[in-house]
């Protein structure tokens, strides 16, 4: 490939799990160049010391932001509330920033102040964003030069109920989503809660109530109705398996949650819907996901009750994070959509 | 002690985890002398090769049930179905008859053929068996003769809402309980499901609707309201953790959940309320609970929603299955009722 | 990429580990075409049934062995023993045979009978086979058409030990070498030791004594030297990790240690020395290495007494099965050596 | 048990994992009565904060170490260092001083400078002590008043090689010890290291040479031989699997490792020899031993070679720690060796 075919990439915060995902990723990917990545903490050090899957695959070093010099796409991986604050010079530095934060997903400003729990530092540009989930957006991704990611745990909810809502198939009523996550989506930093005796043998509910993520999935999702969200961490690492307790209207059955995924996610390149009658991989289940950039989607039906219990599994640092990133550059530049995103998965795991 | 303070006890299907663990509490317990363990399979062998934490522990060697001897109790470890089709048999055997399995919990043969897909088969004597769960039964234990001990997953589900229920602190609304399970519920034969490279790192949704144990719950938990099961399996061994999705009426807070459980299990010696304000064990986590015979039980509100997250944990094996059937025994004999069940737990685990 | 770049491919015996794992790098391989895969369990079943991570990816079914028609490369994914004794009914449907199994690793007949207990059925053939390690025979290779892949554990043992001992910088002393083994090394089939229960939270010694990777390895290292290898099982899925315990003849330091490696290894693009002053990643660790094909090799000497601890790790369905193979053709059909084993690995993991 | 049956207890230092284990093992002892629990950092917290396993079974806080009051027993659960500089302060609070650390195990000044890199504060207190190993020093123990508890992988070693080593069953010829080890035995406090994500699937040699209980297995062991110890974490969190690489005379057979074992342990109450013929629990397996003193102790012999490899599994925390610490005492009270250990240990776990 030549040169003129690639794009120059800076990550932002490249030494936490989201920004050395996107890194792994990049360097595979034929038109992502990256020739910078910062790290206030590990400014000088070789990017394989903190990502040592690296080892071999590149001699960058990384330096602090404040030397951060032009590139063709800008990649934040900050703390929330960092892309933000700064976001003017890092638009100066760039044309294309993507953001894998909270600071750019959520449209209204208010609904931003509620969630977060201050005032957003730069509401006026909050319409420049795209919201970076290709699968509802794809048409707003094309040429975009603002994506905002999705969050990982609002992804694997908006996945397994966006066909159902857009078509009516579901009730309007209390939708109850469990998350079962692993414990990468606390990120890098050694706490107490990640000190491994205290968290390998761990089903430690974090969030019964108020999830942050509750926010972005009401916002893109379609139609009236009462989202409760729960998340629980599990000793896995990566990963989120949700399930979404729902109701199907009377006269409605699994046919028709059938229909309707297939109708909106036909042609996705990255859902898939499982659902098999028999053996143990039945339904959506993270382990065969680490790595790859699938949303696996299923669901079972009670016809007593009309309850239909929807599940969804991802990575959380690829279709949740890095993937999402990724393939909505891949829309917005104009390449193949699966482009540096074809790993399959491991089985076993 | 003198051996006139002692039952002897009949351990029937010994080779099994619920088996070995009545077992295990068993040599442990000062009142009870197990003289018999029996196994199709295993007959001849040392209890101690298939039980292996039991070495040195006992000289016992499994016999075949057809050699089965008097004894003052008899404990069925038995697969479901099994107990019911011989129970004249144990009946001519011991006294008091002890049956971990589902064979005789539910009141209603109806329920049961639609629960079980077949007519139970000695539908008269269902009234005979008091519903091994000490929390709700405890009246009833005292010279109980047949003890039918309660679900796992039912008694995480049951004991979550209990109190609520009973003192008009939910609404009748949709309840949806959501268990992580171990992998020791699914018994000691492997199997494809079970095998270490597809189940060690699987979060497999193995039961999101019709699970059996509804039918128990319902049974046992008072008034009307639609309650919702998925059961989900999980990287570890042992433990359940439950989370029920609930609601409150106008005008309650937490104050009043705190109330219900405190004024129901404020004298349980094996529940404990667990809601901290801080630190990493803020809820109840199965971890902790590995061998001991505690319900832990947790919650937390949102107050914008009235919805309200319960959550249980247990130790599937102990307080789910074996340390139940002791708790249990200890009532319907009058001795003391932590006596064989006072180990803590583990931390770290 | 045009039709005749590519080699048609016949996976027989591909339900279990090694060759799911062939299938899916051989589907990312630009010069290799899948057309037939065999299983006679699974006959007329998707693979995608039995290896659900490559849902999507490929619409083969599974055929029986009888049904085999001719490839390009036939690829023996077969129990011990199975390919050696029909090796002519593969010969004949393909000119270029890969054995996965051990049936065709072991040059001297008498060593096979001593290893397996029993006499070689076609001893006349051995000869005809290259031991498919790359690191070692290149050159053999090259236009190859029998390869048999080496075994796992001794893939780890020979590329620890083998530039020390071609530069004689190892004392002709006992070398003990103990390896840490994930679950999948022992195949896809559930038994009473695969499971989960029983194997998830345990450290088994498999086997202390009498390890038949011993012959392999002591077939290819040079020199006369005692070999020792013992086996323990871990709670991984995946990967190896070997320590050799090694002695250094006076006058040596571990400078010597790191110019041996390099001097045979600089080249290797499969080979990483990881030896770090600092961090937490500082010697070799499957955790990073599942799905790739890299051998990280490490080592640390002990200077007051001579002895060097040598480390390496590898996937053992990668660069002990299924890459090293893919390894092995690449370098028999003259493609690049890395082609379709490009990746990197994740981290976390 | 009236009152004066009990000895006063005071735990310094006891809000690690050392301590706390010394809580719960003391709070189930009937002759021990836990009146001070000290923590710097958690004074004035209940301890049950720390170790949620003691919920509802103690009302005690953490105080100040400048708090501490006179106890019978003071127990000394300091890092490395800490209990040597101020030894003065505590002989002056209790007359059994009890440390779980290292600074008095080792009887050489010399020694201990090499080993821990400074001079002894009070070397002239190191013949005080007597080395905390109930199996090699059960007569000096008895009335003891200062107890030194050894190390834990130091404790798996010892047992494995002392019977041998003492009957002269083994060549004085180097012995390699191997010890996978869990992620407790490194402390409560979070590090990069103990980084969930980090460790969960981990397999890290963290001591390959220059382990620092060399010094004590050394100590300790009859006879001159070279020692070398390697050190690996494993995604366990309690316990030590260890392998010792030894040598048999020409002559010996394994008959005559029995019968060592047999004449030295044969009245032990806590150790098992553990060799089965056949079934899946062959050797030790430190997964049936968390909670409980036991340590299991296996072999297996090369006739070919006369290698034996010895295998010795324990929980680091109880029989590496803490219980070490309660045997130790019940000795040194006259108390039943096996007071306050009856624990058997889970199955399945």
């Amino acid at each position: 490939m030549s040169m003129h075919d690639q794009k120059t990439v800076a990550i932002v915060g490249g030494s936490g799990y989201a920004g050395g995902e996107f890194l792994r990723l990049a360097l595979n990917h034929p038109h992502l160049n990256v020739t910078q990545v910062t790290s206030e903490r590990n400014a000088g050090t070789p990017v394989s010391m903190v990502h040592p899957n690296l080892r071999g695959r590149t001699n960058l070093k990384f330096r602090k932001a404040a030397d951060l010099d032009e590139a063709d796409i800008i990649v934040l991986a900050l703390p929330h509330g960092s892309a933000a604050k700064k976001i003017a010079e890092y638009e100066a530095r760039g044309k294309i920033i993507v953001d894998l934060s909270a600071d750019f997903r959520l449209k209204d400003p208010e609904v931003y102040r509620t969630t977060y729990g201050e005032d957003h530092p730069t509401p006026e540009k909050l319409g420049e964003w795209v919201y970076g989930n290709p699968e509802l957006h794809r048409e707003d991704l094309r040429g975009a030069t603002r994506i905002a990611c999705a969050g990982c745990f609002a992804t694997s909810v908006i996945l397994a109920l966006y066909p159902l809502l857009k078509l009516g198939v579901l009730l309007p009523k209390d939708i109850i989503a469990t998350g079962l996550v692993g414990s990468s989506a606390a990120g890098a930093s050694a706490s107490d809660a990640s000190h491994h005796p205290e968290r390998a043998g761990s089903l430690r509910v974090y969030k019964p109530v108020g999830h942050r993520h509750t926010a972005e999935a009401q916002q893109e999702l379609p139609g009236h109705f009462p989202l409760h969200l729960t998340a629980i961490s599990t000793p896995r690492v990566r990963g989120i398996l949700t399930t979404a307790q729902a109701w199907i209207p009377d006269g409605y059955s699994d046919r028709d949650v059938w229909s309707a995924y297939r109708e909106v996610y036909g042609a996705e390149p990255f859902i898939r819907i499982v659902k098999v009658a028999k053996g143990i991989h039945r339904y959506p289940d993270p382990m065969l996901l680490d790595g790859t950039n699938y949303c696996d989607i299923g669901f079972e039906m009670d016809q007593d009750t009309g309850r239909v219990v929807l599940m969804s599994a991802i990575d959380n640092l690829v279709k949740g994070t890095a993937g999402h990133a990724i393939q909505s550059l891949n829309i917005a530049l104009d390449w193949p959509e699966t482009t540096g995103l074809e790993f399959a998965g491991l089985h076993p795991a």
